[in-house]
This record gives structure tokens, sequence and C-alpha cells, in this order.
């Protein structure tokens, strides 16, 4: 199992470094009030209330005299106080620098806020200087640090933003500093990189450029419009992760996209899942429908509808399920947080003796998803009941069937997995798929979901070898997560130039000339294929005769990420030839046209 | 063009039955109110207040009686009266044959709604008996009618129900008693026999039996939920039609089930649609969202999302969109009318030289689709405009050529069309696909329609070679009307024994014993052809490993139209041949797999 980060070297680097850009805003901003300054997943932030405003133009000055008393080699020691007496002391006369108690306001609340018997520690950076004289700087801290400043080397401030003081906004707004630090320069600088790339890459952005999806406001905020080459991406990973499910005995079902309130008031919805659902649809005669948030109850109407044997298990219904989720506009992102999106969603279920081929069955697809994605470079994450708490259903001995059931699914796919105790579900455990991205940053995607909440409430039967009827288990998952989320995902991991199967447009000709255009048409004709019986290839072609000039079309083509593009003129039309060039491989030079066929048909199998 | 059922003997001839009726009743139940008795569709009805409640096997009497009449070879002549006052007099002395004016309530009213300087006429049907007594049967009749009730001698009544006088729940029920009549005997059978096929036929049984559909009270009236079988009918429907349109160059879009009210507002349809639409989704903040009733907005949205020019049009957006219609429950039937609906809708953005060209490209379409869904016998009906009527939007020029191109249209196509005045919607004319089943019934399913109204409203543009904003026309088309309806239709038409490459199930192996399930799953698995290059044929296989007899594997099997079963033993295992049973062609003997997978490969090109 991997190291937690917050375990880790760079989680304890990052912490020192809030601590070293407090000890710079002491010195350059005297009277500045510390609150508190945590590591968080790329960095680190600080929340203070400075005598004067902070500008972006300030952190430079911050950075410097961060440098400078990172040289200065300062020992970073733990201090621990006698007791809560002796600890308000330590803020009031050490770490206020002499400004007095009311510097120590978000302090003292913090000390406040530590309970009764708990040690009380602080730590304290100190150096002395050249005239002897010492200076420390002590902050009320549970650590761990690293062991001197010398060591915060490769560091960067990045932002300012405003925090209310707990998060709460009727609260004072204190400023938020951010900032990131890593052990290497060639980490830090990886790390500034890719925050660049990740905006060069950021869907949205693409999204509009490469004409995938669109937003209008008269439609409403995260209801995506999908555009000619967006629908065919979500056709292509539709038909993909069909053809998948169908070879490994899912069967398709289409439930409607809204039911009755009934139906949600049995699954348990209504009280669960609430404040994620769309205003009700109220008809004066009470009837009242429910936009649909989730496909499970329906699948579990269709489970329901006729008798179930013990060798009718197990059934595996798959649906590409659009749901709608109320999210707050401020919530909202693109399509990655959008109010409406397809779940690649599929419930089975299943006879307790089956849940852990069942379990395996399913990591098996997700991993042949994720390989055919190209997104190699993935993990597991089981989450697991919290003992302290008391909020899940079913009994224990479920509980720890299925708990066992997935690990021994992820061993025997040789699958590593980290354990995220609190992380299950209310009605029973479950894996997450997290992925890193070319970017290294990580996505939760996918999810498997083990339930024994949902069979109880519908009391779910089938009529086992005893002949007695017994409850089946149901297991939620979505290799994908949902269509919108894999698309953001994939946009940004390719930088908008997807593989070659899921290009939308995979071959664009550019004819040099109007008198191109007719041969470039029939060109495009025989690569659709749609003349040829079934079964032959069919690529995804444009002919592209804006009356542009060439250089023009061939740069739109290479910013439209276009894997292959023929140019065609007046020789190749001759000759018989095709002129491509390849989005990888640049230009290809002319070849028969039965090369370059050939050629895609290896692309098409890759 | 064809002749209008209104212009035909056969209706004449339903309404002449419809008066011979009548007299039988005013023979048989003296004092019996007479109110309308119109030919319908498939025959004719009378409403009448009898003096005594009517049963269903009063109807064999009231028939035998009919059969009297009509032998006696009563002349059908027309009677005018002189004006309003003769009618009157008419109807009370010679219609009520002496029952007084309260018997007369009915007709007395239907006199007063006839206009003033309309001619007011009777018929009459008379005949003298063996004592020399005259008898008479006159009613209050616009006609026409047949010449003598010689004429009407193949019918047959057909049910009993309850109808409001005028269709007004707050009068008084009337009985209605529905007949049918035909020229000849044979087609009287014919028509009969069909309305027992018709029974045989029904969808909503089939979808039971069929595993097709199912629906649930939790989910909601006319919210179909689409079980495995189903749903594959669906895809392979989509897919069907997605290859047809990539060919034919439409874009797919994807668009979200629900939008901000502002959208309809934007559309009209808030007006015009409103009793169709699903109650509001209102939230706090005043946020009112709408359940889509029909896609068209969102495409104008995403035609609007970009600039376009004389070059980029035709623009041709399709979407198999998922719509929703809030039918009151006594109106929805089965998925014929469902309240949640999936339409093969497609929007096409067209300058108006254009419009002959996409309308002729839009029927090849339908034409290519109904060959292939082997719905042969269908016809074309050109809805245009009312000339009385002043509900239509758009300019007189723009009627004029948008029903001429229409017209065109189907005379290059050399297509039969007949017009019907009137039926055109109020924003442009429109052609629908009436198809007529296997058992001679009709159904409207198929239709285009040209719109100017939504690119005025939206104020759609693209520039023109002019270099000037002009209109584009919108043409709205869906050549199965909606998946349910064309489902709904197949399943009748073919009583459920899809063509081949539509079946949910192509071929069903039944091994003998349970040691031969492991090699049925081996055969099965080749005939799927998962594990071959894509192209390669995939068929539908299930495995029906069911400890049952074999008999009744069989049995049910065919049941449920499965068009081959191979019933697999160790004869067949041994040889490595395959004995298969066709639907249609009955048992085929053994033969060898490649032979079998052979006559697949020309099941499916069919």
């Amino acid at each position: 199992m991997a190291e937690r980060y917050e375990d880790s070297y760079l989680y304890k680097l990052r912490h020192s470094a809030a601590h070293l850009m407090a000890q710079a805003l002491t010195e350059l901003y005297p009277g500045v009030k510390l609150s508190i300054g945590p590591p968080i997943e790329n960095g680190f932030y600080y929340d203070v209330e400075p005598p004067q405003t902070l500008k972006e133009e300030d952190l430079e000055k911050i950075e410097k005299k961060m440098k400078e008393l990172s040289k200065l080699d300062q020992r970073i020691e733990k201090l621990e106080a006698k007791d809560r007496a002796d600890a308000k002391r330590i803020i009031l006369e050490e770490t206020t620098l002499g400004h007095g108690p009311e510097n120590a306001e978000y302090k003292l609340q913090l000390l406040d806020a530590i309970p009764d018997g708990e040690p009380i520690s602080f730590f304290d950076q100190q150096r002395t200087d050249r005239e002897g004289t010492k200076h420390r700087f002590i902050d009320l801290c549970r650590g761990p640090h690293v062991e001197t400043t010398k060591e915060i080397k490769h560091f960067k401030l990045m932002s300012l933003a405003g925090a209310y003081w707990r998060g709460d906004v009727k609260n004072k707004q204190l400023t938020r500093i951010y900032g990131t630090a890593f052990p290497s320069q060639e980490e830090l600088d990886l790390h500034l990189h890719n925050l660049e790339e990740a905006k060069r890459r950021d869907h949205r952005v693409l999204g509009r450029e490469l004409h995938l999806f669109m937003f209008s406001p008269r439609v409403g905020t995260g209801l995506p419009l999908w555009l000619p080459k967006g629908a065919i991406l979500r056709d292509t990973l539709t038909d993909f992760m069909k053809s998948e499910q169908l070879r490994r005995g899912y069967l398709p079902v289409v439930t409607p996209h809204i039911a009755n309130i009934k139906l949600y008031e049995k699954s348990g919805h209504i009280l669960t899942f609430r404040e994620k659902m769309f205003p009700f649809m109220e008809d004066e005669e009470k009837e009242t429908f429910i936009l649909k948030p989730m496909n499970c109850p329906f699948h579990i109407e269709i489970y329901q509808s006729q008798m179930r044997s013990y060798r009718d298990l197990p059934v595996r219904y798959a649906e590409f399920g659009t749901v709608y989720r109320y999210e707050q506009s401020g919530e909202v992102a693109g399509i990655l947080r959008a109010r409406g999106f397809t779940q690649d969603d599929a419930h089975l279920f299943v006879r307790p003796d089956q849940l852990l081929d069942e379990f395996i069955g399913v990591v098996d697809l997700m991993q042949a998803v994720l390989k055919k994605l190209g997104l190699h470079n993935f993990r597991l994450r089981l989450g697991t009941k919290d003992p302290q708490s008391d909020k899940y259903v079913g009994h224990e001995e479920n509980w720890t069937a299925s708990t066992k059931a997935i690990e021994q699914a992820c061993q025997q796919m040789k699958m590593d997995y980290e354990i995220s105790p609190g992380d299950a579900a209310f009605y029973g455990p479950k894996l997450d798929v997290i992925i890193k991205d070319a970017l290294g940053r990580d996505w939760q995607m996918g999810t498997v979901q083990v339930d024994y909440n949902l069979p109880e409430r519908f009391d779910l039967e089938y009529i086992a070898e005893d002949g007695k009827p017994h409850r089946p288990i149901m297991i939620h998952r979505a290799p994908f997560g949902s269509l919108e989320r894999m698309i953001g995902l994939l946009t940004e991991q390719y930088a908008g130039a997807f593989p070659f199967w899921l290009s939308p447009v995979q071959v664009a000709i550019l004819p040099i000339a109007d008198r191109h255009v007719d041969a470039a048409n029939e060109l495009a004709s025989t690569l659709k294929g749609y003349d040829q019986p079934a079964g032959a290839m069919k690529l995804r072609v444009e002919v592209d005769d804006r009356r542009e000039t060439l250089g023009k079309k061939i740069r739109e083509n290479q910013l439209q990420k276009v894997p292959y593009m023929i140019v065609l003129g007046d020789r190749d039309i001759e000759n018989g030839t095709v002129g491509a060039r390849s989005r990888e491989d640049g230009d290809l030079g002319a070849m028969p046209l039965e090369e370059f066929v050939r050629r895609m048909k290896e692309e098409m199998s890759k």
C-alpha cells in the first residue's frame, strides 16, 4: 500500500513552508495576525489578517524574505507547553513578538478549541544574528515539521484569496496566501509547468475550441449541449462500453428520466438525497414527479417485475442513464460537475456466494476500459466503514464479508489498493478508481459499491436452492463514472489530441483548389466506407472545402488535433496517391491509397 | 391521388347501415330516441336513448331485425324539407312514428343547429307490407346513401358503449351501438378476422410476453421501462438510423431533457404547447425548469452558437431525443401514446433554394427506412393550409413555395400523395407517412414539416452570398415518428416475429442435457463473434440452459418468435454439425457449422 500524503516528507515540508511564510510575514508586516496555516493537496496556505491590504505583487517580497530566513538554517524545534496556562503565556509573550494580546486573537481561540488533556505544543524556529541577538518565531502547532528551515528551498507563493475565519461568513474575512513547496527545484518546476499545462488543457476551453459542447443561458447552468464532435465522442465511448458489457453478460435496459415520487419514497432517496433533486413536478391532482437523480430504483423495478431463481442470478442491468442533480450554480464546473450527466451505470443483483466473482468481473472490466482509454496510471481506494460512526445500515457480518470480497478481488487481480476508513457509502463498502493524469493530478472516476440497503428496502428476493426466498446483494458500478467526467478527463489528459479510435474527425481531406473538391469527396466516401459491406472499416472523414488558403486550413486542422490530414491536389489525383500528414509523425509523403488504408487499419486496432 | 374515404361507396354503405340499424331499433324498441349515427373509420355507430338498457346479447336480435329489413328492398330516398317549419313538422309527425314530441328531443336539437339558409334534408326508407300497409323510416340526414337497403347485406354489430350527448359530460349519457358493414362477405370476414388478429397482436400483450417493456405504478402511467429485449430492439433501430443519417450528412447532437423556462418562452411553446407540458420545476429563487416536450429549441440554440455562412448550409442536426408530454392518463395507450418517448428527431436549417433538394433527401431517407423495416404499404399525406382559417403564421409566398417544393419532391421521387387541406401545422405545410399494416390498419408515423416560425422567433440568420444576413428555413423530420410508436407498429405488423436483423434473440441454442451446456456456450461464443476482429458478424445468441424439458424449451422459444433454434446434443457435438430449426422454414436438419454461418450472413444482409 502506498504511503499516505499525510505521512510523507512532502507534507512536513509544506507545513514548515507555511510556518516560514508566517515568519516572513511577521518580519515584513509587524502586527500581522496569524490564524491557521496547513499543508494542502498541492502546497500550503496561511490565513492571516495583515495590518495593510496585501496585493499579488507583494508575494515576491514575501518570497524573498522567506529565502533569506530559509538560508539562516534555523532549527525547527518542538516545544511542549506544561499546561493550558503555560500555553497561553507562550502565545501572549513569545508568539506576539511584542505586539500585544490583540495580535494573538486567533491563536487564543485555537488554543481554546484544543480539548482538555491533549498535549499542547509549539514549533520554534530560532537563530542568533550577527550582533548575537536571538530571534525566534514560535507558532502553536501539532507538527510534525522538517528539521531546519534550510530544507525549505524550492517553493513559490501562488496567489491570494479571501477566507472567512473558521469558514464562517459571519466572521471576519482574512487573507489567504497560497504557496507550494517541493524537495527539489525539478519537482517545483514540473509542478509549475503542469499548472500552465492544466490551464492550456482546461476542458472548458478545449471543449469550446474543439467544438465538443456548449452551454446556453436559455437552457441553464450545468446543462451541456453536445455539439456534433462531442456527440460523436459520446457515441464512440458508449459503443465501446456497450460491446464490452454485452461480451460480459450485461443486459441493456432503458428507463424514463422521471418517476412518480412514490419510487423515491420507497427507495429512501427522498430522505437521503433530497437536496440534490431538482424541484418536484407537482400537478393539481397531487401526482408528483421527480426528475431522476439516479437510475438504481428503476433497475430494481425491473428486477422485481418477475420471479427470480438462484439459477437466474447474477442479473446485470446496464443503462447509459442520464441523471439530473441540482448542484449549486457555484459548484458547477464545466462538464466535470454538471447538473445533467450520463452515467455508464449498471446494477448487478447477485447471490452472496457470487459476490467475489462478480467483483472480480467488474474490476476486470474497469481495467480493460482504462487500458483502452490509455489511462494507465491509476490506483484503487477501498472505502470501508468508520468504526466510530453509527451512520451505516446493514448487518456487521455483511460488511465484513463484502469488504473481504473486495479485498480478495483486488488481490486476485493483483491490483494495488489503499484503504480509506470512513469512505464507505452508508449502505456498503465501495471501491473507487483514482486516475493520475498526464499532469500528475488525481481524478476520482469509476466506482463500484456493494449495497445491502436497497434490496432490503424493496424486499428483493430470489428463490434459492432450498426453495426459500433469499435476499440478493446489489452492486452499483460505473467504470467511466459518467460520460461527461470521462470526456472532461480525456480532453485534459490528451490536451484534445484524442487517441485515433476516439477522434471525432480521424482524417481531414484538404483539397488544394476548388477543382479538387470532387476528388476529395470521392476519397472521403471511400474512407467512410458506408457503401461497403457490414464490417468494413468506417472512418470519420471530413472534407475541408472552405475557401481559405491551404496554410490556414492546415493550421486550423492542426489546432483541431485531427490525427491525419490529406492535402489533395493534381499530382496525387493523377497518381492515385495520398499525401498524408500524421499528427504524431508529421509529413508521411505521398503513398498509394492502399498503404494509407492499411495504416488506418493499424490505427483502429491500436 | 387516392379516393377519399368520405367520397367512397363504402362510406355511403356504412352510413346507410347506421340508418338501417336505427330503423331496426325503432321497430324493436318503440320509443327509442335517436340522436346521431355517422359512418366512422372502420364502420358506423348510432347514439340512442333506448326505453330499456341494452345488453351485448341484444345485438344479435337487432342484427336479425336489420337482416329482415334489408331484404325488404326498401328504396332509400332523399326528401327535402321546404323550410325549417316543414322540417320540424316532418320530425314530429313522420320520424317519431307516433311516439310524441319527447321522442324527437335530439333530432329537434340537431335541426336547431343547422344554420339558416342551408338545405334541410331527410332520408326515407319505405316499404309496403303484405297487408298493403306502408311502413316508413325517415331520418334527418344530409346523406348521401346507397339506393336500397338490399345493398346492406354484409354487416355486423360489434359492441355497446356509453357516449354523452354532444360529447359533453354534463349531458345525458346515451347508448352507442357500434357496427361495421362491407360490400362483400369476404371483406367483412377479413375485417373480423383482422380484428381477432389485432387482439392477438396487441403490442401491449406481446410487449409483455416477449419481455420488451413493462410499466410500474411506482414509476407512473405512460412511462415505459424497457426490458433487455426491448432495449436491444431500440438499439438496433437506433444504430440503423444513425448509420443512415451519418451517410446522408446528418450531424449528431445531444441535448438535456430539461431547460430553463426562458427557452420555451423564446420558442413560443409556453403558449402553444403548455397543456402538453409536465408540471414545471420551480425553485425558491424563482428559476423554473421545464421537462422538454420537444427538441427543436435546443437544436436552434446550437445553430445559433456560431455564425453561419451560406456555404455552411444545409446544417442537419439529428438527435434521438427523449421528450415528455403530459398526456391525460385516459389517453395513454401502451407505447403508442406514452408520456415519455424517443423521437428520431432532426432539424435541417436550409436556404430557400435548398428546400426542394433537402425535402427530396428526407423523403428518400424515409423510403429507405420503411423498406428496411418491411413496411412496403404506405402513402404520403400533404397537410396544406386551410384557406378559411387565420391560425397560420408566415408569409403567403413562403407557404406557396414550400407547398410546391413538397409536391415537387413527391413527384420527383414518384411517390403518390394525397392532399389534406387544413392539416398543415400552424407554422408550415407538412408531409405525413401513413403506413397500412398487415391487417390493413392505417398508422400515422413519420413526419416532415416545414417551419418558418421558429427561425423568425429566434431571429436565425446566415450570411448569404450578397454578404447580408438572410433567414434560413427549418425542416423538422422524424422518419420513425418515435422509437416507441415504431416498435409498437412493428410488434403488431409482425405479431412479434421481427425480421431477423431486428430480432432481440436471433439464435437460441438448446442443449439437450446439462452435459451439453459447455458446448452450447462455446457455440454461442463463436456465433456472437466478440473475439473476432472488428466487422465480423455478431449474432445475438442465447443459450437456454434452464432445467426444463426440451419440448417445453422449444415451445417457449417458438412463443418468443426466435428466428433460429439450435438443439444441441451428443451427435451434433461429435460431428461438429448444427441442427437448426428456422422460424419460417421449420426443421433444417443437421448441417456443418460453416453452412449455418453462411445462412446467418444471408439473413443479416436481407
